[in-house]
C-alpha cells in the first residue's frame, strides 16, 4: 500500500470507527454465536497471493462483528496462529485445528514466551516428581531444578530463571562451532547435574542468537531433551519469520522435538509491535501452570473443551485484539509477498557482506545467514569502539555492537520496511569514510 | 470530542502519519537530545481545564519528534506518571521529578503490577536476610517466604504467588467488616507464621475488590507491614481512577505506608486498553529484582542516574508508547473533565441503587461506594442464578455475578463512556420485568 492509498484507506477506517460508535446501541451487547463459529467463516490457510484492502475490510462486518470483542478476539487468534503455523510448516501437533493437543497464542514479547514456557516446564516437572513421590515438599523440588540455555542466548532467558526462582546454567559455545550449542556439551552438563542431585527440566534453544544470529543444533539437542523429559523451548525471536521461505525452513528442522516455539512477527513479518507468536505441543501443560477460575471469570463453556481461555496461557489477564493485525497483513501481502519481503532483506544483507569482504581493512565475524552482518575493522577492540561511536554520532545510521570471543563486533541489521540497495551503499560509504578518519588518527 | 470532530481529527491524523512516513528520510536516525530533555518542554502538572485537539497535536512535533521513539517514549511516560500521581495526590516519594527515590511505570495489566511488586519484594527479602546471614542458601529462604492478600483479592494475586513460587495466604474477611481486611487479623497471621519459622514478606492490599468493591483498611494495615518490613502493594485496579476526586481521595489514605501502588486508567479513566499505572517508593527495589545489562542493551547513560531504563521495571523487554494516550486524554479532558466523568458514573450507580432499594423484592448486598452495585432478589441462590441467565440471554445488558458470604449476587457496573440515566432506567425496567417472570415460575 503506497502513501496515497494509505491516506484514502486510513480515512475510510476513521469513518468506519465513527459509524460504529454512532450506531453502537443498535448492536447486541453480547454476541449470539456458538464456540468455534469463526473458523468456518474464513479459509484454512493464508492466501498465497495478496488480496485487496476492500476484500479484507468487508470481512470485519461478516466475520468479526457477529463475535464482537469476545469470542472473536480469541477465535481469530487461534485461527491466525494456525495460518502462521502452517506457513512455517510446523508439525500438526502445534496446530489447534487438528486432532493434536497443541495450539498457538500471541504474547507481547519473546521474553514473556520464554518465561511462560519456563513456568509451564517447572509446573510439569514438579507434577511428574510428585506423581512418583507424593510426600516430597514442593519447595524441595524447585530448589533442585536446573534449566539451560546457550551463553549466546538473550538476557531475557537468564531473567526468566530469576523470575521463576530456578537455577539457569549457561552452556558454553565456541567460535569453531559457529556459536551453536552442541549436543555433546548439553549431554555432559545434564549428566553432571544429575550426578550432583539436581533435576534438569528446561532447555531454551535459540535459533538466531542476538549477537551473531547463530543457530543451536536442535536436531541433535531435541532428542536429548526428549529422552531426559526436559522441556525444550525454541526462541527464534528474530529468525523465525524467515522460516516461511522454503530455503530457510531447514533452519527449523528439529522442531518436532520441541515442547514450545516462539518468534516475533513484530520483528520481521510486517506486523506492528507487539506480536510475539508462541506455540505449544500440549495446551494442558500451559494451562496447568496458571489456571485460576473465580466466579467472576466463569462462563458457560468453561469445561466444554470447545473454547480456548487464553488467560491461562499468559502472565496478564486482559488481552488486546492483536490477531487483527496478523489477519490484515497476511491477506494484504499474501504468503508470496511476505516471502519476497524476507528474501529482499537477506539479499540486502548479502550485498552489504560483499562490500565488507571486498575491503581488505575489514573482516566478517560470523556467517551471514539472514539479515544480520557482523563485521569489524581488522585490529583492536578500541579502534572498533571508536568507529562505532563515530558512526552512531553521525545519526545517519545506527549500529548496535556485540562481543564475540572477546572481540568487539559491529552489527549491521537490515530491518526497515523501506530499505533499498541505495541505503546499503550509502551506509557503507559512510562507514568506510569514518573508518578512514579513525585509522588516520591511529598512532603508528 | 463528538463524532463529527472525531471524523475530522482522525483524518488529519492519517495525513500526519502519511506525511511522516513519506518524509522519514529527512529525519535523523538517532535523536540529538540530552537525558531529561522532555520534562522542561511541558507543564509540571496536567491542566485543570480541557485543551483543544490542535494544542495537543501541535506538540507532537515540538515535544516528541526531537526525542523520536526513544528517549521520548520513556521520558513522556515518567512525566505522565508524575502528572497522574499528582492528580491522585500521591506522597512525594512516589513522584520521579522530586528528590524522592520513586517513580511510576506503565504496565499492561494489574496482574503484571502485582507480580512485579511481588518479585521485587521477594528479591528485597532475600537480600535483607542474606545481609544478616550470608551463608544461608537462597532456595532455603524462598521456601520460607509467605505472602498475604484478602480472600476477596483478585485471582491474579494468588496466581502471582504461583508464578513466583512462594506461599500466598488468604486473609479471611467478614460481611460485618464490609469484606475489608482487618489489621488484627493480619497481625495474628503474621505472628503465627513467624512462630512457625516462616518469613512474612509481602502483603497485597485491595482498594475496591472485584466482587463487591470493598476497601482494605490500609491506614491500619500499613503500619503493621512497615514494622514487620513486609512489602505493602496496593491493588486499586478499578477504584484508583476515582481518587482524582477530592471526595474519594480519603479511600487512598494510608498510601504513605505502601511500597507500591497500582490502578488501571484503562478501566475508568478514558485511556484505551492497555494502561495499568504502577508507582514504587524506591526505584532501586524494582531494578534490583530484574537487572540485566548485556552489551547489546548498553547505552551511554547507563550509569549516569539520569535516565530511566524501564526494562528493569517490568516482565517484557520491549515497550509501546502508551504514555501518548495518557497525554492526549489528560489534556483533552483536563482534570475537571475527568473528575466530572467519574462523578457522573458514581451518580448513575447511586441512581440504580435507589431503584433497587425502592423495590421490596430486591436487596443491596454491599455498600455502593463507586460505580458498582451488588444486588439480588431476596430469596434463594437458584432464583438469582436463573434471573442472571435470563438477563444475559436477553443480550441487552450484561451482568457478571459474584459470591458474597455464600450468596449468589448480581453486579451492576456502570463503566461505559456513553452511559446515561436513560440506560440505567431501561436496564432496571428489563431486570424487573425478567424478575417478575422468574418469580411467577417459582413453585409455591
Amino acid at each position: 500500500m503506497d502513501a496515497t492509498e494509505f491516506r484514502r484507506r486510513g480515512k475510510e477506517m476513521v469513518d468506519l470507527i465513527a459509524d460504529y460508535l454512532e450506531n453502537i446501541e443498535q448492536r447486541p451487547v453480547y454476541p449470539d454465536v456458538e464456540p468455534g463459529y469463526l473458523r468456518s467463516l474464513i479459509p484454512e490457510e493464508a492466501p498465497e497471493e495478496s488480496e485487496t484492502y476492500e476484500d479484507v475490510v468487508k470481512d470485519i462486518e461478516r466475520v468479526i462483528m457477529p463475535g464482537a470483542a469476545s469470542p472473536a478476539c480469541t477465535e481469530l487468534e487461534t485461527v491466525m496462529m494456525d495460518w502462521l503455523g502452517k506457513m512455517l510448516k510446523l508439525p500438526e501437533d502445534f496446530i489447534a485445528g487438528t486432532h493434536g493437543q497443541g495450539g498457538g497464542v500471541i504474547q507481547g514479547t519473546a521474553s514473556e514466551a520464554t518465561l511462560v514456557a519456563l513456568l509451564a516446564a517447572r509446573s510439569r516437572a514438579v507434577r511428574m516428581i510428585l506423581a512418583s513421590d507424593p510426600q516430597r515438599p514442593e519447595t524441595g523440588i524447585t530448589s533442585k531444578l536446573v534449566a539451560y540455555s546457550s551463553d549466546q542466548a538473550h538476557c531475557s532467558v537468564e531473567r526468566a530463571g530469576m523470575i521463576a526462582g530456578v537455577r539457569m546454567k549457561k552452556i558454553p559455545t565456541e567460535q569453531s562451532d559457529k556459536y551453536a550449542v552442541q549436543g555433546e556439551t548439553l549431554r555432559r552438563m545434564i549428566q553432571e547435574d544429575k550426578a550432583a542431585g539436581l533435576i534438569p527440566f528446561y532447555f531454551c534453544a535459540t535459533l538466531g542468537t542476538t549477537p551473531s544470529c547463530a543457530f543451536d543444533h536442535i536436531t541433535e539437542l531435541g532428542p536429548i531433551c526428549n529422552a531426559e523429559k526436559i522441556w525444550m523451548h525454541i526462541d527464534a525471536a528474530y529468525a523465525g519469520s524467515s522460516f516461511i521461505c522454503p530455503e530457510f525452513r531447514p533452519l527449523l528442522n528439529g522442531i518436532e522435538f520441541a515442547d514450545s516455539f516462539n518468534f516475533n512477527p513484530h520483528k520481521w513479518l510486517l506486523v506492528n509491535f507487539d506480536c510475539s507468536t508462541m506455540w505449544v505441543r500440549k495446551r494442558s501443560d500451559l494451562i496447568g501452570a496458571f489456571k485460576m477460575d473465580p466466579l467472576y471469570l466463569k462462563h458457560d463453556h468453561q469445561e466444554s473443551g470447545l473454547v480456548t481461555d487464553y488467560r491461562h496461557w499468559q502472565i496478564p489477564l486482559g488481552r488486546r485484539f492483536r490477531s487483527l493485525k496478523m489477519w490484515f497483513v497476511f491477506r494484504m501481502y499474501g504468503l508470496k509477498g511476505l516471502q519476497d519481503y524476507i528474501r529482499k532483506h537477506v539479499e540486502l544483507a548479502k550485498e552489504f557482506e560483499s562490500l565488507v569482504r571486498a575491503d581488505q581493512r575489514f573482516e566478517i565475524s560470523a556467517d551471514v545467514v539472514l539479515g544480520l552482518v557482523c563485521f569489524r575493522l581488522k585490529g583492536s577492540n578500541e579502534v572498533n569502539e571508536t568507529l562505532l561511536k563515530r558512526i552512531n554520532n553521525g545519526r545517519k545510521i545506527h549500529l548496535v555492537p556485540c562481543q564475540l570471543s572477546g572481540q568487539f563486533v559491529l552489527r549491521f541489521a537490515v530491518c526497515a520496511r523501506t530499505t533499498e540497495s541505495r541505503h546499503i551503499r550509502e551506509a557503507w560509504r559512510l562507514i568506510t569514510q569514518l573508518a578512514e578518519e579513525v585509522m588516520q588518527e591511529l598512532p603508528h
